[in-house]
């Protein structure tokens, strides 16, 4: 992290008590993106173990967040931060939300996944669709990866990167309903397990929704400028304001 | 508002900020709860005109949002505010969060609205399935509109009674799931509009989650306590304890 946007503290003990908080959210990232993951892996293979490990994980994400929260606010009523500080701190208490979110969308993938095994005698998805849901969620735990490099190296530039591939996760999600209701129509006997999909489809679209609010705080904690629904083209703008 | 539980502060002008900004949370709610109210009307007439409006109000609930969250930074940096204070502004910056998503699913429901109204000639979902949704959407506007009392009045017992409300609208979700399924199975040519009903339903299945996130900041702000990712039965003990 480039410590020079932040105020150099007299105390050290401020300094370290940021440092590590801001750690945890990485960890907590990491743990987020362990649970995607996960969760692709149970929707391959419906393997129900897998889907139980990752149901029950989900609780420790909770935790986390709580926790980190807990930090936060001990942070605000104690060292009363101002500037680049109180950016990072309220960056945080953004940040964690939506990472508990991603963790809840993997949760249900794993649910999702285990309805499809228990109901093998339906007709099932094919594998051509399943292959289509593995690539969106390669696409969006890559975002999610790359949201949270961006968080750690307060890099604004891989954040608008990240942002921008939004689209690409919105084209997927798309192609993918239209396969899957012409698929229903054909054999209405899949609609069950097609739905199925459809869901898991719909959770990793909300990853990226998701991943993509992680690059904003990115930029409103560097640039101090809020960039929330403002569209890619303005944040583009911005980005190259400052390389100017 | 019970004020007693809010330092007092010698400052008269910080007490008007405070008091002003917790006014605009509740306008914001006002508005989102007329978003939730016409895109259930535009679901129920299929007027397109009503479903443009909704989309395009929901700029306005997005706007509220960013500037409601910088008077928030804006006071925790100027006012540093301590305990009961810093809980409510903390606790602000969650409910906005939750309110722009209860906007963003209003907006969805509208879009579906319009795209059931631009495919008519398609086999169409049933006055019974509409109805179910109808009553989904109307028990979770009043689930938002009792969360928004709570928070105006500081009420935990209150806050707890929408929070208990969140089971019927799971109830209700999954009751409509079923029926659309069976629907969409006995008529293939049903599926896209069945689809678009089903992601309406999930919408307020959503909405009633988030109203119930309210209630969770309710009782955080009112209790100090974190009461996120814990049972109904913990939550009406911490109440109970409270009585006692």
């Amino acid at each position: 992290m480039d410590k020079s946007l932040f105020t150099k503290h007299i105390s050290q003990k401020f300094n370290q008590e940021l440092e590590n908080v801001r750690q945890r959210v990485l960890t907590m990232g990491g743990m987020v993106e362990e649970q995607i993951g996960d969760s692709l892996e149970a929707l391959a293979s419906l393997d129900s173990n897998l889907c139980k490990k990752v149901i029950e994980r989900d609780e420790k994400v909770n935790a986390y967040e709580v926790s980190i929260d807990e930090e936060c606010a001990r942070i605000l009523a104690k060292r009363q931060p101002a500037a680049g500080d109180l950016r990072l701190v309220v960056a945080i208490i953004k940040t964690i939300t939506d990472l508990e979110r991603i963790g809840d969308e993997a949760e249900k993938i794993a649910h999702m996944a285990n309805h499809i095994a228990l109901s093998l005698e339906d007709s099932m998805p094919s594998k051509k669709q399943f292959g289509a849901v593995m690539h969106l969620g390669s696409h969006v735990k890559t975002m999610l990866n790359e949201a949270l490099d961006a968080f750690a190296r307060l890099d604004v530039e891989a954040a608008l990167k990240v942002a921008q591939k939004e689209t690409t996760a919105d084209k997927e999600y798309n192609a993918i309903t239209r396969q899957l209701i012409t698929y229903m129509m054909e054999d209405p006997r899949s609609i069950t397990s097609a739905l199925d999909v459809m869901w898991s489809a719909r959770a990793l679209e909300r990853i990226g929704d998701h991943a993509r609010n992680i690059c904003e705080y990115v930029i409103y904690l560097v640039e101090g400028k809020d960039v929330r629904h403002v569209s890619l083209e303005e944040m583009e703008k911005l980005a190259q304001g400052r390389q100017e």
